[in-house]
């Protein structure tokens, strides 16, 4: 197969890409490199199967411009549709982050499908469009559905799209809900934000919140094993799945000590106040992996383990730095 | 109060500019036109509470301008964003269309109160949130939510955008999901068509389906009650309701069997084959309304009344022609 993966040269990306790289098919990978960089991919741009092109995928002309010249020689069979904002406060205090980034790529993502006639769409969408569930367990068929960041509503606004899509001319859409996902190349997220803290101020580490916020997590390489897996087995020509760890998480304070341990041991941790992190951040929830279970697939590693070997991974990416 | 329309020369549009001023507010309206004109406000531009200005919504720059130089000398304190397309199968033909009309009137709409720091948003809403529940009741709070048509992805985008809003710096925000609507000055729907349809070819109506399908119809002057209603009542911050008749609504075989009866009695219904009028729209659905008899409203006409009721109108609109 010839895959196209937007926003390959990010977090999540680079690393779907060495994935299908390694399975045999034939990738090409857009990216404006906003969030993603360059670095990220070099080691695949080796690879003769794989192709690169920077592309602002929120103008819709050039974006369909290079998939169509591609598309020309080496038909495109299915999409990756993983580029989006991933700093979900600098879209609440500017909503047309999300608009741009999550919104109207997903938007010109599915225009170009349609345009070039390609018909399988993989995609990442978020535990994010449950919104604040206040403690009911998030399955996939819960309701209401009311997001409170514009990263949520946009996902859902593509998750939306998307299921139009699939019933007017769509032959197949794989939503993929993430959960907290880590490991490396890390860009964003609470352990690379503690290990950079370490590292400006050693000796003491300031956490945000109480250490109380629970979530679970998941580390990259099982975030991709469980994609490939749904688009594998799932019959339903519009699938969607919570991907997450089968536990209940692990808290801030967790993590903070995991980092302190493996980056410099006896540092002291600071704590603030409650356990809202930001406004949007969704306190302590319970994502329920069910479906995906009853699919045929289950983590290896727990939150905690997750965690672990993501740190360790942090910590050696950011001394090489 | 002060009170800007959005979409106030279309249908729904011009009957709560029409109330809103015979309630005493001060009421500016904007609509481009598109799809609304301007014979339906010409009886409130005899009035000096009633401001109007041609705005293109969907550009954000032009229409902060023109809220802006009311907003200075008159604050509007409240916004009622009713625009938006209303023409489901263009919508799926091409995306576009709802893109534009119905989620970045709605972005812009956020945007404009945000910049301006009004506070308080109503906002129609539609029962194609819902998408195909393949039979299950539509209550307010069901998943999941994987609409069928670009139309209704792009109010689900919408309520999400508001939802996220509401989390951060809005207000209140009182979301109302439409039923079908019918009534004067119609622009759009059943029985316009019929009533059309029998002025172009006399004698004889043919009807896309096969007559069975079903659904809830209410008046447009019972849908104001019940947003008015809404609006007093409900005390929580983020309001979401459905809004419908109150009973399990009629075929479209009895709509057209009322059109030909006021308009042309004795001629030829004729049916296709099928209960989908096309993709991208519902077969017979449930729509609950138990959290809006909760809240003390019911509508006083069944279905059957407000299609006899609209019936009359349009067919007395269309002679006026």
């Amino acid at each position: 197969m010839s895959i196209l993966i937007t926003g390959a040269a990010g977090f999540i990306g680079c690393n779907v890409v060495h994935r299908l790289l390694e399975q045999g098919h034939r990738v090409l990978g857009f990216d404006n490199f906003c969030r993603g960089s360059c670095s990220n991919i070099e080691t695949a741009l080796t690879n003769r199967q794989f192709s690169f092109e920077r592309v602002e995928l929120a103008e819709l002309a050039s974006f369909e411009a290079a998939a169509r010249s591609f598309h020309a020689f080496e038909p495109i069979t299915e999409v990756w549709h993983l580029a989006a904002n991933s700093d979900i406060p600098a879209g609440i205090s500017d909503a047309q982050v999300d608009l741009r980034d999550t919104f109207m790529t997903t938007f010109n993502t599915l225009e170009v499908m349609k345009r070039l006639g390609i018909g399988r769409l993989a995609f990442a969408s978020t535990s994010a469009i449950y919104g604040d569930l206040k403690g009911a367990v998030m399955h996939e068929d819960i309701g209401p559905l009311l997001p409170i960041s514009n990263y949520g509503a946009m996902k859902l606004a593509s998750e939306a799209l998307i299921s139009a899509a699939q019933e007017s001319w769509l032959a197949r859409a794989w939503i993929f809900r993430f959960p907290n996902v880590i490991g490396t190349p890390a860009t964003h997220g609470a352990l690379l934000d503690f290990v950079r803290k370490l590292q400006r101020t050693p000796g003491r580490l300031d956490v945000l919140g109480d250490g109380t916020q629970q979530k679970g997590y998941l580390h990259v390489t099982e975030l991709i094993d469980a994609m490939l897996h749904i688009r594998e087995r799932a019959a339903e020509p519009l699938a969607y799945y919570n991907i997450g760890a089968d536990d209940a998480g692990v808290t801030v304070r967790f993590m903070a000590e995991q980092v302190v341990a493996a980056a410099e041991p006896g540092a002291a941790i600071s704590y603030g106040e409650g356990n809202k992190g930001w406004v949007g951040d969704v306190p302590r929830f319970f994502y329920s992996v069910d479906k995906l279970r009853a699919l045929g697939w289950k983590p290896r590693f727990g939150s905690a383990e997750a965690v672990q070997r993501a740190v360790q991974e942090i910590v050696a990416q950011e001394h090489c730095v």
